[in-house]
């Protein structure tokens, strides 16, 4: 749930597809509280529903500071995630830093969220987001190993798709010179995910095969790259066709297009002894292919449950399906097959500082070597919001989808309301501008 | 089920204690091929019950080269362990050598196996035995690597109990210089099951903490002196009071009895966080307590169900105890959790003959260093067998339990066949001379 890309389903409500959040202007603000947003009356329905600022226990001389935040507003589809103006500058306490959001990072713990399907999200309204690179602005008395002006990267367990945060300095990492905000963005859950996965659960070794699933996807390229940290990985990538050159160029010794064959077939053609690590970020029937394709000796991660998403909406029936088809275990026909089952989800693990800490250099000096760096499929700003998480959801990307706070041009915006139809194509027209087209064209997995 | 041993459990059906195998005399000779019984008739309840002889395709001139042999006979107690003849000396193939035993292992598989309860061992008339130290008598054609004289450790998957064995060269490992024919039958099962789990499975680190069952076993000293290969970890082993001095200068760090105290709460005072790996022998209700004394990025291990063996034979209701018990995770609350669980079991690791040999030349090169070895606890002659295996059975031992093929000198045998209560006591005393004795009062383990 943590990082992973969202699954190449058929859109099960297709006429879901054409209630888009209509595009909108700057709405009135609404105050916030150090950082988080302060658990206001439940924005309506209609976009960009203002709260009443004269509630907002804000100071004066602070009204002036304002800044644009995300906020999922309710469960449901594309539309529920809002953009809404703060308004007072955040206090900072003694550990903490203040620092001016330049790019965010979208996972697909976010796309779970707007379903209601991921339970580390508070109740809406929230604001998402657990990754995002910026300026530090501002230093809490304590804090003596930042100082202001240097670029961060952050993480949080949510609330950073916002202009502005404030978070403890020891969830900041100096950002490498040569590292782009959206870079920086892109690569903490992403990286985190694949090197804790990769190194300290299933331990690849040299000359070892694995199987990534959606390698076309954020986990899916930061995993490709850190196994080219080994020498002879095999790696197997699904990822749909037209994705395979750039995968191939990426680190996948075989991609296979799980659209048109079955990917455990294709595999013990290649393998037929088996593979030492599979990466599963799908749940469901897929976990036992999965365990049935390991080699004995062989590791099995399950970091997800992706198959629980088909439509924009939360689907009962496949998170029914995915529930009832959940990989059981018992250590009886573990014992049997020497294999291993884990599972690995970063949200729950932010517990772990020290762990987190030493990956996260241990990635920055990864970078700096020129070893790994986060492939940006598309940047969207905050208002297209949703065009991002359907790029993402109909799985399009080939690598990160990044969010931009910074407003699109003037000149880019439409002076007034438009027809939701008419803004679609316009939208789509302009994301052409900074993402990477693929074939929109979805088919159902085969699986049942 | 590979290489563990006994759990402590009280005996249950008392009775059974005093059907021991009286002392035999040299049986009538039974055919033998290539090192592995034939299907023989299934031998009469009476010990030694000779096979015909003329039944046998022996080759005239072979009919002199006999051997002494153990044989399952058939599920039950210890007097289900025969000791018979074979005649007629094996043929060797082209790959394969022919081996003069001079010290065997036992190990709880056996246990097991002598109760119906392990499925890799042929059905009876078997002879068991998975390792055994000895010198090499005869080549095949195409053996190279290997020449008269060498002194060899030998694993195979059965039939090793006996004075002869005929092996793939394979299967043999030169013995360093300085170690004994106990040392080298004590080494393969449970220092590979060790080596294995630790470093292949667990990947267990510098500074981290462990969780050893039956830390005076011959698994649990082979761990425990492996884990002293890493700096700092913290070895928590259970085992009763009188064996933690012995299993404390081993490199235990917390020896805990647990038969007076829970050793879960044990473990939690002193370290509250939980562990980073648990190594799990039991099975049933154990496995859920291993679960949950873990730390995230924590790694289970269960490698048998030790707790399916109370009394000498079969128990239905404790090996449906332990089923009903036994472990079963889905994913979701292994993602969760941040946990591996791992089964591994030896005996189906056999076809994985790189692994095998990889960690055997390890651990031999281990032992030449001096950084392991061996700790005999007893050793017993074959028809001393059922001795033996109660004394593991009842958790007496500390480290290895080793059979030798040898004869017990003639001055020790009775000449006739005596009461059976009188030779217990004798066996009992003439025990006495070859192993620590340790309090044979067992107290039923306190799990439900």
């Amino acid at each position: 749930m943590s990082g992973e890309e969202a699954p190449a389903r058929q859109q099960q409500e297709p006429a879901e597809e054409k209630t888009e959040n209509p595009p909108t202007e700057e709405p009135p603000s609404e105050a916030a509280q150090e950082g988080e947003p302060s658990p206001a009356e439940e924005p309506a329905d209609e976009p960009l529903a203002a709260a009443t600022p004269d509630k907002a226990p804000v100071a004066p001389e602070e009204e002036v500071f304002s800044y644009r935040a995300l906020f999922l507003t309710g469960y449901g589809g594309y539309d529920k995630v809002k953009l809404q103006m703060k308004k007072g500058k955040p206090s900072l306490k003694s550990a903490e830093v203040l620092v001016r959001v330049k790019a965010c990072g979208l996972n697909f713990a976010e796309l779970l969220g707007r379903q209601g399907l991921y339970e580390l999200l508070p109740s809406p309204p929230v604001t998402p987001g657990m990754e995002c690179s910026g300026v530090i602005e501002a230093l809490g008395e304590e804090v003596t190993d930042r100082k202001v002006g240097d670029r961060v990267l952050v993480l949080s367990r949510h609330g950073l798709w916002q202009e502005v945060v404030v978070v403890p300095a020891s969830q900041t990492f100096i950002m490498p010179e040569s590292m782009s905000f959206e870079e920086a963005a892109a690569l903490p859950i992403n990286y985190l995910t694949a090197y804790i996965m990769l190194f300290e659960m299933a331990n690849v070794r040299a000359g070892q095969s694995i199987l990534i699933h959606m390698a076309a996807g954020g986990v899916g390229i930061a995993a490709t790259q850190l196994c080219q940290l080994l020498e002879d990985v095999t790696v197997f990538g699904t990822a749909s066709a037209s994705k395979h050159e750039t995968i191939g160029q990426g680190g996948v010794t075989h991609p296979i297009d799980y659209r048109t064959r079955d990917y455990a077939e294709e595999i013990r053609k290649i393998s037929p002894k088996g593979l030492d690590v599979v990466l599963d970020p799908l749940g469901g029937s897929d976990t036992q292919k999965a365990f049935s394709l390991l080699k004995p000796m062989g590791t099995l991660i399950v970091f997800g449950a992706a198959n629980c998403v088909t439509g924009q909406k939360k689907n009962l029936l496949a998170v029914a399906k995915t529930w009832y088809n959940q990989f059981t275990i018992n250590t009886l026909r573990l014992m049997h097959a020497n294999k291993a089952v884990c599972g690995f989800h970063l949200g729950y693990l932010s517990d772990e500082e020290e762990l987190i800490t030493q990956t996260m250099t241990r990635l920055l000096e990864l970078y700096t070597q020129g070893k790994i760096k986060p492939r940006i499929d598309s940047t969207y700003h905050f208002e297209q919001v949703g065009d991002a998480m359907r790029r993402m959801h109909e799985r399009n990307n080939i690598g990160k989808v990044i969010l931009l706070p910074e407003p699109k041009k003037e000149e880019e915006k439409p002076e007034s309301n438009p027809e939701p139809a008419e803004t679609e194509d316009k939208e789509e027209e302009e994301n052409e501008e900074n993402k990477t087209e693929t074939s929109t064209e979805e088919v159902k997995r085969e699986e049942n």
